[in-house]
């Protein structure tokens, strides 16, 4: 029996309960979850990263639901995708990535795989990057942390 | 054989790297490690955490090397620890409790335990909740994030 390979990507600055929910949902659609964690340079659709890419990998390597983080490529984001051959690639509700876009790249590339986005998101008010640097900034602003 | 408890405590605020070592090391020690997150009402040695005490939670159980998380007590932090009955509890390098004064209130309280602190430290420059705010409040000062 083969086993499913699920791939999640992402870039999981200042990880929070959303990420876990993103990684629990995709790991539970296969059998193995590898993350590809997205290298500091391809972050160029959202304000730049607070951790630097080694850092935010060792804490998706940490999460009981990964089975291995590897860093992306720098050139070819889709070239990491390549050489694991998933069944099934998730994205997370709010990646900006266009599902239709991406199948399309893979079967350029000669591969058949799945995407799913999950569409679950957690309710909690500080569920998300941004919104962790937003409180951080309005708890310090105009003092010392 | 009896397995070996060993109980790890903290604020897990912003969780990093130094968080994941403490609890790796801690983890070595014996068979299960009991993480106790400290309580939103008794974080009063430092800055209030940023996140509130059930978010940290969450992302505490979620780490590979933790095998339960739970809240502590709101009135008496040694209560839960006096229930759980550990055989080691950890302490990271930077906790302010003195291991003097735990191993005379264990003592005081029955219980046969060994303190050990976890001297090793990440030297990575964000393995620290406050140096991850200090980055936050320099990128953005004075601009909206």
């Amino acid at each position: 029996m083969a086993l499913t390979l699920v791939v999640a990507t992402g870039t999981f600055d200042l990880l929070h309960p959303g990420h876990v929910l993103y990684l629990e949902r995709s790991k539970a659609l296969g059998d193995i979850l590898v993350v590809i964690v997205a290298r500091d340079v391809n972050v160029r659709h959202k304000p730049k990263p607070i951790l630097p890419e080694g850092q935010r990998l060792r804490m998706i390597a940490a999460l009981k639901t990964v089975d291995r983080a590897i860093l992306g490529e720098e050139k070819d984001i889709f070239h990491t995708v390549e050489k694991l051959k998933p069944d099934i690639i998730t994205l997370g509700y709010d990646q900006h990535f266009d599902e239709k876009a991406i199948q399309e790249e893979m079967n350029q590339r000669g591969l058949k795989c799945k995407i799913v986005r999950i569409v679950e998101q957690e309710p909690c008010p500080l569920c998300s990057s941004s919104r962790i640097v937003a409180k951080i900034l309005e708890r310090f602003r105009g003092r010392r942390p």
